[in-house]
């Protein structure tokens, strides 16, 4: 808009045109206040009634809440108004007027459900706190992306429509490509593997992936955002460094530049980068901790996978991020090498939040003959990926790489109870729309 | 690579590890040189063979083109090397043999098709002038990011999984999502649209997008990433001018970093970014124009939409990016507003590369009962579409947006004969895999 001022650039003396919603009206009878709310903050705009003309005062002050209105007038200082500034209008136009009856206080005076708060996202993300996240969300993927490019890697995108699925066809949703059957895509691992084959030999990339998961939790999306790093001649050492670089840098670019969201989110004094290494535990160690913390009915044993409840109670005793290194083979995916001297114990490793797995990684298989020997012991047919096999034939240098999860990074920084808070129109088992 | 050096760093008098691909053997008799290529450049290896351990001349000199090796020894200066230096080697170890038979050339000394190339990705883009393009593609991404920050655009991702699409079921690709039907979203409009109505009132995505299209043309993609923006409070000649200063800015990115792969493709002396505005053409002005140049057979009036003669031929006469604005209303979708003072025309627009659109945009229909007009008159079910035109009862702001195909704009920033030379793996009506 021409001549617009953000609210926040008001300053006494000036004349201003300040556009946004109606975030309130406030009438003291001979005067009253409507507070004009736009996305770098609120203003109040004064009317004085016996001063000012009838039409102005009307539409003014006659206008429903969260209606979009643009005022003109002068700037004074105001100590007594929240900003310290108000506008005393010399004209008010109503640009779109709202119903006023909203399914959704944008106020957050009155409570709503996350189901009726994700049904009406438009008027949920008017709050500032639920805007925060989402500015933050945003500037948590420009500090992953410029981290990445730190470091060397280059960026690219990898297709979500795929003849077969990483992990073959489970947890996969079909689609109708042309008569075809093809699925959308559950993970970028095997395209940005062929790209560390290339000249490019370290990639990044940060985009959706589709799981048809059929379980409904808290920290489950069927559609999320994966932050994949994939690196020639890396191993799974490295690929850790670089995992914990990336985290810690998204943390300081929130922690440097969201105080604001923060103090919206009431997390200006809780908030810390995390500091120091993260702790290296191998899986052996893991279970060991887990079981002398007694919180489990029953002891683990070499080979269990992680319970939930296993996890929750490591996560208290390390108390900070940590990685689990050194997972038993067959517990991990195909495409994890095992360790040279141990073919029962693989390079996997996770990356924990103390409250839940954020990253998996590894160095990968990167041997022709182990690789296909691997699908064969999954139970796939290597004949349906020889697209990604055959690569591995003419020059494919070891590698290591990891996957980390885009909403649990934002979900666990912040704090946020439920997964689908850190997306703004999540899909899961029962949610299709909006 | 622990102490791994790039051959690119390599100076003279250092002791470095270098690791990277076999480019090259030329065996010259009593001397042999492997030239070895990693991801920052090439490398001569000198094997002086009577003066050298016979293993390590037999491993140097006996592996294959292609092969992933390690390379230890001193560097030396050696004028007659490609690069000025040599490196004398003290080891060398096969990390992963090549088969001898390449599908692909990755010298590029043997001419392959596009289907071979996109077949084998690995190998083309080991390719000097094939890696180039994607380099320059991470660096495009990169630089039109931070501009649409520079705006104060906040970064977004929208669902790829929606229960209907933008413009009703025609170009959809269809998903079967927990026995429900489903779709892959072809564009992020409405969720953008959405998205200006919050807090966050001016957004931008760079996602995916999925068109179902039946023609299999050098320009056309079933998936393909798009670049989209909408801001609040802004009306379609803001969102001309946030276009005109984002393609600007990827240009002059590309200009200013990514010299060494303009020269790959042997595009450093014709590249150049943009100068001066882009000429602003009414529709009207357009088919003036592209009449009076007289390569049409038939002459276009009021209300055609422009064929692809017709923009190759205005192209040509204008001679840079240009926008074609004020189109008529009816070939323009419903969510365009219509100019105020004639609803025959509307505020839509495109924006245009001398070879073909780039970009389609406009003030948008904000107001609640022109949009379910809208709907009805397009024959969509405004119903269906509900959980996104109720928000415009709630003060929904005058807003303005436009898409940007990621890949045209590559195409033809580097005058690329295909959009699939734009894209790792394309997706097209034949081709599904890699």
């Amino acid at each position: 808009m021409q001549g617009r001022t953000y609210t926040a650039d008001a300053e006494p003396g000036d004349t201003v045109k300040v556009a946004g919603w109606v975030h309130e009206i406030r009438d003291l009878g001979g005067i009253a206040f409507l507070i004009l709310r736009d996305k770098s903050g609120k203003i109040q705009v004064k009317f004085e009634k016996d001063e000012m003309d009838d039409d102005l005062v009307e539409t003014g002050l006659g206008v429903h809440r969260e209606s979009v209105v643009v005022v003109e007038g002068d700037v004074e200082e105001e100590p007594r108004a929240p900003t310290g500034v108000e506008v005393t209008p010399e004209s008010v136009e109503v640009l779109a007027d709202a119903d006023p009856e909203l399914p959704l206080d944008p106020s957050g005076k009155v409570d709503a459900e996350l189901s009726t708060r994700l049904d009406n996202r438009t008027l949920d993300l008017r709050k500032d706190e639920v805007k925060a996240i989402f500015e933050i969300r945003a500037e948590v993927l420009r500090a992953v992306r410029e981290k990445f490019r730190d470091v060397y890697a280059t960026e690219i995108n990898t297709p979500k429509i795929v003849a077969t699925g990483t992990e073959g066809g489970t947890e996969l949703f079909p689609i109708t490509y042309f008569g075809k059957e093809a699925f959308m895509n559950q993970s970028p691992q095997l395209f940005k593997q062929l790209m560390v084959g290339s000249g490019l030999e370290r990639v990044f990339e940060i985009g959706p992936i589709f799981r048809a998961e059929e379980h409904n939790t808290p920290r489950h999306l069927n559609e999320a955002t994966s932050i994949d790093f994939e690196s020639a001649f890396a191993d799974h050492q490295e690929a850790m460094d670089v995992c914990e670089a990336v985290v810690k840098a998204a943390y300081e670019a929130v922690d440097e530049n969201c105080q604001e969201e923060l103090e919206a989110l009431d997390l200006q004094d809780e908030f810390e980068a995390p500091e120091g290494d993260f702790p290296r535990l191998s899986y052996e160690e893991a279970i060991e901790r887990i079981n002398a913390t007694g919180k489990l009915d029953e002891q683990l044993v070499w080979g269990d996978d992680l319970p939930t409840e296993g996890e929750k109670a490591l996560g208290e005793d390390v108390g900070t991020h940590y990685f689990i290194t050194d997972w038993p083979s067959e517990i991990k995916p195909f495409y994890i090498k095992d360790h040279d001297d141990d073919e029962q114990l693989s390079t996997g490793f996770d990356m924990m939040h103390p409250n839940m797995e954020l990253v998996s990684g590894g160095q990968r298989e990167h041997r022709y003959e182990h690789l296909v020997e691997g699908f064969e012991q999954q139970g796939l047919d290597p004949e349906s990926f020889e697209y990604y096999t055959k690569m591995f034939k003419y020059g494919m240098p070891p590698h290591a790489g990891f996957g980390l999860g885009g909403e649990r990074l934002i979900m666990t920084m912040l704090g946020l109870g439920n997964i689908r808070e850190a997306v703004l129109f999540p899909r899961d088992r029962q949610r299709l729309s909006p």
